[in-house]
């Protein structure tokens, strides 16, 4: 293991960047959106540090942030840079309290990196975690919420400069609010969710996700070996099929994206058949009606050829791939995990049966 | 004219339901729903004080509120009764001021009511004053859009608690987030929107709307004279038709009541027919394919026996009925008002003309 990485540099946001989108699933926006913008704002303003839980202080506000939306929205309207400003000025008058660190609410795609430039433009450290360990399509779908945590000021804002505070009854309602608000943006935003006092921190995040995202990256530039090949052992993965992708049935619509895609196996795998199923995230893969991987665990569509992840809103006909899944974060197989990310939670009637226990 | 009234008691609350469903043009919700509330409030709490613009204290927020959403859906999706403290509450923690009156956001049907339950469950006076002289079916649709005022802050609240504040770039931005938030919201909702500074009051309201919806109210108890003659007498209204209605189309989409209305003369007028436009209000007039009368003017459909209007969401086949336009407040007749609620407005290619000048 490398040592502990406890400032983010320029030099850190190719790796950073590719990690984040194999932990994305295909979702959380494509990451080189945020490895432009990351690599941009590093430049200008130097370093982040990225600190531990431990390493908080005692008292103040960590501020989970990520874009909301539908991706292939995300790809083509573009945050203007003034967006982290106005949600902290907000949260701050809000809860009468500093923010003392950014979190990225999602390490998965350009939500897991662009935190790295939020950080720097509020002049705050970089906490070394998340609310997922993944990427998930819904607002309350974050590790805060299986801690308990409600959402009592959710921030939303838009490249333009409307601003909406809002108290959800519950983690569902906040969902379906900030949804159609980030619909009414025009269906993309930045939003601050389940704000955590210091206090609140431990037990109620993923911790370490910056530095595993980093690892992720750097498996993929081992130049030594094959990139799918240093993937798969970095993340502990199986590999569901190799083969081409021969169909993509993909709609944006109420603030996602939906759909499926057939991946048909090359090579020593020609004759079979892999369907994924899609909300913004993979949610589910399945061959002759089976399924072979789902929710929560991660389902990620890598290039054959450089290991890289393939998001949602970037797979077409004809792409050569490789379809990965490994195990998610273990607050997600709790009971209220899974009530909360699990297959019933996206309204699949089949019990979750751990990625492991699927391909012992 | 009658002595000013002061106070706002149950014995008011009947001629001001009937007054206010006159000027609401068909929307602003059933004013039958507004009786009850406030008579209940009024009843529970006793009368309210109704205040003049010069009578307002030096200092503090006047708080405007009206239920925005669709209608039909308040009709049957009633407010639980804690939602004008929550707004007030919200209100004062974002501005850092007094709420010192409550005014009416729009004086037509149960939105011109319900304010007097909400000043005497809030314990502040109600404002003699509106911010429309009617009913309009968006959030800038107001006298202060036309003054130049900004949505600052824009507080939404549902029967749940669920509680949403909104500052937006512009009016029309107002009206497209709150119209989302709206719609999550399940329909309808309870809002504070165009915030006043006491010293922002004169002249971005329409003043003495609560008086004047009170004595229409009157002249149709007014037992020496057919109703509907004495509602032409207060109101100085033009009679565009007295029929029957032939067909009622009407659809709840996206937060509004959209649709149209055929009336067919009966009596002297036999043969004639007259087609209403509806948003929620009725918004224009037609009449052998010319346009007889529309918005910003009022046009109220009432009913030929007791001269009460009939809201569009009760609009029904066979009802025998008569339709009245009368001129709207000077304020939207500047080139200001015209823009924000003249036909254009509403997506028509006809140019106003005032309801006096098509029946000179």
């Amino acid at each position: 293991m490398a040592d502990r990485i406890t400032h983010v540099t320029v030099e850190h946001v190719p790796a950073l960047a590719r990690g984040c989108a194999i932990l994305g699933t295909g979702g959380g926006g494509d990451s080189y959106v945020g490895h432009l913008i990351a690599r941009q704002a590093l430049e200008e303003l130097g370093p982040v540090a990225l600190i531990t839980v431990d390493e908080l202080p005692s008292h103040g506000i960590v501020m989970p942030l990520g874009a909301v939306g539908a991706p292939t929205v995300a790809l083509e309207k573009l945050p203007n840079g003034s967006e982290p400003v106005r949600l902290r000025d907000h949260v701050e008058q809000r809860l009468g309290k500093e923010v003392v660190a950014v979190m990225a609410s999602e390490i998965g795609g350009s939500n897991g990196v662009e935190p790295v430039a939020f950080a720097a433009k509020l002049g705050v450290p970089l906490l070394d975690a998340d609310s997922m360990g993944r990427a998930f399509p819904e607002v309350h779908m974050v590790s805060q919420h299986v801690a308990g945590i409600e959402p009592d000021a959710i921030v939303v804002t838009d490249a333009g400069g409307n601003v909406v505070t809002l108290r959800a009854m519950t983690g569902p309602w906040a969902e379906r609010i900030a949804r159609s608000i980030t619909v009414a943006f025009g269906g993309t935003a930045l939003m601050a969710d389940y704000l955590l006092d210091v206090a609140q921190v431990p037990g109620a995040v993923v911790e370490g996700s910056v530095s595993r995202a980093i690892a992720i990256g750097r498996a993929l530039e081992d130049g030594s070996r094959e990139p799918v090949d240093a993937l798969v052992d970095e993340l502990g993965a199986y590999r569901l099929l190799e083969g081409k992708i021969v169909d993509v049935e993909r709609t944006t619509r109420g603030g996602f994206v939906r759909g499926s895609v057939a991946i048909e196996g090359t090579g020593a795998q020609a004759g079979r058949l892999l369907r994924l199923e899609i909300q913004n995230e993979n949610l589910a893969a399945f061959e002759d009606g089976e399924v072979v991987a789902c929710v929560p665990d991660l389902i990620t569509v890598v290039d054959t050829q450089t290991g890289d992840a393939v998001p949602t809103e970037l797979l077409r006909y004809g792409r050569r791939v490789s379809v990965l899944a490994f195990p998610c974060d273990p607050i997600w197989r709790t009971p209220k995990g899974l009530e909360t990310v699990g297959p019933g939670a996206f309204g699949y009637d089949f019990p979750y049966v751990p990625v492991e226990a699927l391909h012992a």
